[in-house]
């Protein structure tokens, strides 16, 4: 049995604007204390596991060099250019299709889904349920996913609802998934998280590529459609860089929904399974985030760079300017995030840290697409 | 007679940091809509009234050169530097040595004292009642100050409480001042305002110098004693340009108490007179104050410069670097003040910015000299 790592790394990222760009989106961010960038973090867990040699990432065409030059323990090959923005769904149908090119028979394959921009610590702990992961996916009967225990009552997570324990791998316990319940609202959430019945949805995805390629052809006939022009396309291009998309993937690529896996199939498929996971996990979400990655003052502010803050509390205050040209100084502020970069400076009410992605968007309709 | 104008012109603005400095205080600052700054516009204000000849100014030697440049309706010999910052009492003491040394008999002199950082206007009505104010003065009587009719129960203000109605002058009821009464509790102003019988106190003071000087004798030893060794250094400089203070004032001015007119003559003094203002005044204290100068947007934000504002009220934004190398954005901010210059930014609450001057305090103390 081969393992192969699928890491998606085509996000945007907009709700860390304006530390994310179009050309440095989340995933290219060092958020944690490791100071590496997140996709970095993402392929280095990794390690032990799944070699370079079978890791692929699937990105954009412009974040494409620079991801090349980021992870170079993956072989630039691996690096692949999406031809336009899609979802998940879309994404792992193309590496399926480079997978079983480039590795043969599917009954004989693992593949691993990875988001590329998401908290995973500590390493010993996540290599533990990975491991128990893949071994109960090796089986070839579910689909598995990394169920995260919740710690508070998260509305911006999906939640998975657990049924019966069908048994344990590498000491961890494995449970059948009941249903997957989008986000809910603050009372929905309480309620998950008070019944002990409900775990949060990693995003990651294990499946051995028999399984999925049934699965495709039962739950997912609009990608199903598109396999084997799929398959005819990637062959050509395995072995070799591709700068941008591969040729002609464009069409056929585009032609596929725009919908997430989770949509397309977690949610349809009759066999799915959960491994508990160990880890503590966060999907950094938006720049409250930031006070789970580091621990608040006495003020409970969290400071990076030259900031003088006074009578100021629950503020997050960031300074990314590479040559900062003024002091920056917070008074009275409560429950604020001040971010500045060379460019742009972002001053928001904690309430508001999710329509910063709202705010690029007004950014980008009134002629500010160059701080974007 | 002849009318003489003093305008106090010391003083350091802190609360208007960032865009206040030690070089550069809220005096020299274009706060106003003329797009002039404040010392220019108490200046401009008194045309018709007091010719340039008869119009000195005092303030510190750093800020000596700047308010010659800016003011050169005023002779360059009468744009003087205090040796120390000291406060009204002191300044006023030394510029009615100066004007009875350059001019003469004190009988035959009002002299006019003029804060030079507030905001006043329309200019008619100011100067029907500065023409009221010379007129009750002249008679030598009273010590003359403007009472300004509260429009909000300010408590950053000095009250002036009415006795009975004196006269008119000019058609501009003048009345006893029963007392002063010092900043006041928010609902001790709130009464205030209901009573009708309190009017704010401008600052601005008028006096026949021969009144000044039996005042002087009468409640300000401290002042008088000095008063001889004042007129005799004075006297050799009235006329030539002075580079910094005049030889030898420093121990002299050092040894006089610092405290205000206010406290040292106006709330000793049996005989105090105010003229009832029928123009709009605003000390323009803080930040805040803004808002009563530029009329608030729809959101009851305030901007200047280029700044977005999205789901944000009752801000105040100013963007006022020479060289904006960033864009400024505000998301979701309630009743914040967010001002940049070229080497300091600040992000206060609107609550706090009264302690702006506490911040600057502050950052004295923490090594940030270079930007105060």
């Amino acid at each position: 049995m081969e393992t192969v790592a699928i890491i998606m790394a085509g996000g945007s990222g907009e709700r860390f604007w304006p530390l994310s760009r179009q050309q440095r989106p989340k995933q290219l961010l060092r958020l944690t204390a490791s100071g590496r960038t997140l996709v970095e973090e993402t392929v280095e867990r990794l390690s032990g596991v799944v070699s370079g040699e079978h890791i692929y990432v699937l990105t954009s065409a412009p974040l494409q060099a620079l991801i090349r030059r980021t992870l170079p323990q993956v072989p630039p090959a691996h690096i692949i250019a999406e031809p336009v923005r899609r979802n998940t769904a879309a994404c792992l149908v193309l590496a399926a299709a480079i997978v079983v090119e480039r590795f043969g028979e599917p009954s004989r394959l693992l593949m691993a889904a990875f988001p590329s921009d998401h908290l995973v610590e500590p390493l010993e702990e996540f290599q533990r349920t990975l491991r128990a992961a893949l071994q109960w996916a090796e089986q070839g009967e579910d689909i598995v996913t990394i169920g995260i225990p919740p710690v508070r009552p998260e509305t911006g997570y999906g939640y998975l609802e657990l049924g019966e324990e069908l048994g344990e791998a590498e000491g961890v316990t494995v449970y059948r998934v009941r249903r997957f319940r989008e986000k809910p609202s603050r009372e929905v959430a309480e309620e998950f998280v008070n019944t002990g019945r409900f775990l949060w949805n990693s995003g990651m995805f294990f499946w051995r590529l028999d399984l999925f390629l049934r699965a495709l052809e039962q739950h997912m006939p609009a990608f199903w459609s598109h396999w084997d022009l799929l398959r005819r396309l990637v062959r050509p291009w395995l072995e070799q860089p591709v700068e941008g998309a591969y040729p002609g993937l464009d069409a056929v690529f585009s032609a596929m929904p725009d919908v997430s896996i989770d949509y397309a199939l977690a949610e349809r498929a009759e066999r799915i399974a959960t491994v508990r996971a160990s880890f503590r996990w966060d999907d950094l979400g938006a720049w409250d985030a930031l006070e789970r990655v580091f621990p608040p003052d006495s003020q409970g502010n969290v400071v990076s760079g030259e900031v003088v803050l006074l009578e100021s509390q629950g503020c997050i205050a960031l300074d990314a300017r590479t040559h900062p040209r003024s002091i920056v100084t917070l008074l009275g502020l409560r429950d604020c995030v001040v971010v500045l970069t060379d460019d742009a400076i972002l001053c928001c009410a904690k309430t508001h840290v999710q329509q910063v992605r709202g705010l690029v968007a007004y950014l980008r309709e009134h002629g500010y697409e160059a701080v974007l």
